[in-house]
């Protein structure tokens, strides 16, 4: 099967199966275990913060952020789009308490003018405004990458505001790459940052909170009380730690599959508008002859797996088990449609 | 004062005073005070329901409605301009833990193809959608009616797909003597409705909830809980109780005197869009010489109370303090502007 | 009836209801009703702090005061007995998140020591403590009164450990007036205080909590939320405001009225244990010839109520409406008994 | 070092470490982990239940089980010493919103007359009673036992109030083995059962919660919005699926060890009352020339790590790295104290 569904389907590469299998392990819950304390300084120190946590999920580590930075009945500035609001169970109501703002962004990047428009005045009609939630990419506006002024300007409209500034980083890895920034520049401007190991970067499990020190340790409290708290987790840590040593540099191919593939879609007769592609998402049209769905179970049947994400969108993601070969497979299934 | 800034703010009528201090009250706590009892009884059986439930307030009884129908994680759809997504504190979050799906309704009514759209897959990712709530009239829609029809519509919507229906009725009697229609109609295809006592029917405190038995027990414990319970409520309970015997009716009175108001409004250069008006609310676009705060402003000095929504929106609201002589210097003071 | 099940079910007497008949009124939620902010007024200053919050019941007070001195996953320490914990609904997890550290007081009081030793160690296992809840005079305790120096022992602890001390005031006038105490020093110690003006004080509904400036905004917040914000509030504080004008010394009144009730209930063969008996409230134990609930229908059937708060204990409590003349008549039934 | 700490320090043994690197695995978050899936099926079929869901952790399957037994405002029944309680964060009201009714029972049990009279009344005034939550071994009880009896007519009191039965079995295992008893009697009589296979069984991460099928499908979305969806969690389930295939005998050998270390522990004379130890957890008073914190500092010299859990108890928890030559060194060093 050539799997274009997530790129959360990878298995370790044999070098972080190796690691992980080498990992020095103690429990993580009395703060002993090595490879995810290793982890977690680097982690911390490629953004320039002090301290960072170790979770199962990206999930989790969203949620933990939005949980620190609120009150219940606080309000969160999104865009329309963002996972944190669409894909995580309403977790911002569940776990914090808290209402949204939801915003009609372009592909998933909200702008500075939007959130300050957005603010709650001071009034107890309405919740108070006291969050801003990035992401980038954003998922479903195709893998579209924030161009990193606009980023500064939001900060600037967070300072005179007194917003929190967090980043659902899931694929911050592939807008570094694809757009030749820093992790430091991130770790600068945003308070908080949630890092995916198991999507782009390959990891079996897990997601890294960035932040200041005293943040960390709340957050410490809300990974305890989610159930998020692992013993031995060096074991998983390891792969995170191999994915962030190892495997940054080459998401730039994940994007070149990625316009091998755009290019080909762009010649076939029942492929639409495609969102512009910046990173390993092709978010793509589906007209004439087929519906999306229809497309998704034709795929199929030549052992190609992708997600309709509208009756009339379907969604393919590279990442680092689509090989050169895969993509010519899929390039060979493409032209016989 | 001439104060159009809500039905909110009427004081009582000398009847209603006198009913009030007539009351026979006891310990509602203890279900013991009969004029509470009379209120509730009346209160449904006027909607064909089996109980009901006197609250300080329409955000209660919105609130415990919301929380009686849901459970943590869930998600409501409203339209996004809903008193209970932007006037209730964020209230769905915080009490209830649900998250919004929000319509981009006519003028805040929304439709049955939207709310079909609207609801969530059976997916882990997603909030479970358990809850529609309408609003008639709608605040933000101009005091804008339903067609019946229409709640029809978005009632087989949410029996095929297993959602409870909730009715903000805080102006649900202007919405009934505007349309010509009956509670026993509202009472048959909603599974709650919350109506206001003092907006348009001029009590001073209080809100109903009215709904099967079983989901009114639940609901009074949730009242327990937000700390509604009171002890002789009775006194105030007798306003509500007067407003329904003596003040419905009357509401026409409001209407009439907003069609004046519209009229004299259409004639002024200042005066843009204006909303189509159904009931005692119009809302107008200002547009020339003044802003809204501007005319705000200039309204006051000559004793007239508006409030401007946005920088470019007037709304005001007509209700039973608004006298005819009122009425009259209005349009004077309209005429000389 | 004479009614001993609660000093809640008191009515006006002449001269509040004729208060309330008068009072000037306006929409409290624009902050415009002028008998509320008197009364609040009036509160904040009798015990010296800033600002004050007019609420539809003491368990709406001591809810928000809870929910705005604490975050979710934080704990509260208080008496196993208190109301917060025993009556409230289950409020403290439900609107707060909190759990509880429940100690075991001497008739509802605890100590220093007590208070010092429940605090939890810095430790994500354990919630963080963060408050102490107090109540003078303690309802489940029979009206038990603290001495004012146990208080100011506890209030070092919190001022060592960084934690908030609230007072349940539902019955402190009681306090002040048995124990000769002015409502400063309890201002001086306690962050937040509830009083509740539908007890010993006879006004129909409603608490009010005093706090400082910054406490009340945050409060008034949650009130709305919850959904306590009224509208012509007046007239029901009008009770209040007068109940503070005029119905406090005379509490001494159900204070000798309870002592009077003591000695005739020490002669009876089927009194047990009586608690000490400091203020309105009575608590005995029945033993041989009744039950505790079948001497509740022994009195009932002689025109007298009480409440059994368990298979083997009555509560007694007196208050406004319980007249000399109606407590001679009790003599009289206990003594044909 | 000889690590008494818990039972959660272990590091696989060879053959489980292998089991774990060998693990198919997939994204689980789609249902397509084999080996989750395996461990999943395992643990239900032992059990004789529908369905199961795998965790990262042990407070997350009990704080899931509690957030779907009941709603925010119930009240949940436990001893006062319970895990639950005691060391999930506060995760019962923070995560559930809910109260709890603590009990005192007998070295972590309780009976099924203390349940029958804790539960709540019908009474707005008190939140509605609706899980019984037991721990079997109880941690703090010293690893005691249940006898089944007592649970099972726990289980009576339950079904005739209507109420939910949850095991936290943590340490479930220990109480099988130590009382020749089977997980089929066990999920025949709990409505739910969280194991933790990282404790005595050895895994370096992760429990299991079953239960019927509709339960555990509601429980997957708590996991979801809790952030405890992993993907190629297979790696970690697999140490788990090697744990309940081969490790569960085992724990004789250190419930053995503890009566050895028992033996030792008697003939101190610093040690002073030994609760009884029935598995492999030993809880003892220290006396005399030692508090419990200096003891540990003593032992901690000689290579042993032990935890003081009171300023006069110190508690040791024997486990599948306390190896026979282990347990003679401390003998040795107990002997030469």
């Amino acid at each position: 099967m050539i799997d274009f569904r997530s790129d959360t389907v990878t298995r370790p590469t044999p070098g972080m199966l190796q690691a992980m299998f080498a990992a020095p392990v103690g429990d993580d819950v009395f703060g002993e275990d090595p490879t995810v304390n290793h982890l977690e300084q680097l982690s911390a120190s490629l953004f320039g913060k002090e301290a960072a946590l170790f979770c199962p999920s990206g999930t989790m580590t969203n949620q933990i952020a939005i949980k620190c930075h609120t009150q219940p009945g606080d309000e969160v500035i999104c865009d329309h789009l963002s996972h944190i609001y669409q894909y995580e169970g309403g977790g911002i109501a569940f776990n914090s308490g808290c209402s949204v703002r939801l915003l009609q962004g372009d592909r998933g990047r909200i702008t500075a003018a939007q959130v300050a428009a957005a603010i709650n005045p001071d009034d107890v009609h309405k919740p108070a405004t006291t969050l801003v939630s990035l992401e980038n990419t954003a998922n479903r506006g195709g893998g579209s990458c924030y161009h990193f002024a606009d980023i500064e300007a939001i900060k600037q409209v967070c300072l005179k505001n007194n917003l929190k500034l967090h980043l659902d980083g899931a694929r911050l890895f592939n807008a570094l790459v694809a757009k030749n920034e820093t992790c430091r520049q991130y770790g600068d401007v945003f308070d908080t940052i949630s890092i995916c190991l198991s999507k782009g970067l390959g990891a079996p499990v897990g997601s890294v909170l960035v932040g200041p020190a005293d943040f960390i340790k709340k957050a410490k409290r809300y990974r305890k009380v989610f159930g998020g708290g692992m013993r031995q987790a060096g074991y998983i840590a390891a792969a995170g730690l191999y994915a962030l040593e190892h495997q940054i540099a080459r998401l730039q191919e994940d994007h070149n599959h990625a316009q091998i593939l755009v290019t080909a879609l762009q010649e076939k007769d029942f492929v639409g508008e495609i969102l512009p592609v910046e990173t390993n998402i092709i978010i793509f049209e589906v007209k004439g002859r087929f519906t999306a769905p229809d497309l998704v179970t034709h795929l199929q049947r030549s052992n190609i797996l992708a997600i309709a994400i509208s009756p009339t969108q379907i969604r393919l993601v590279v990442h680092l088990d689509i090989t050169p070969a895969k993509i010519q497979d899929t390039l060979n299934v493409l032209k016989a449609l």
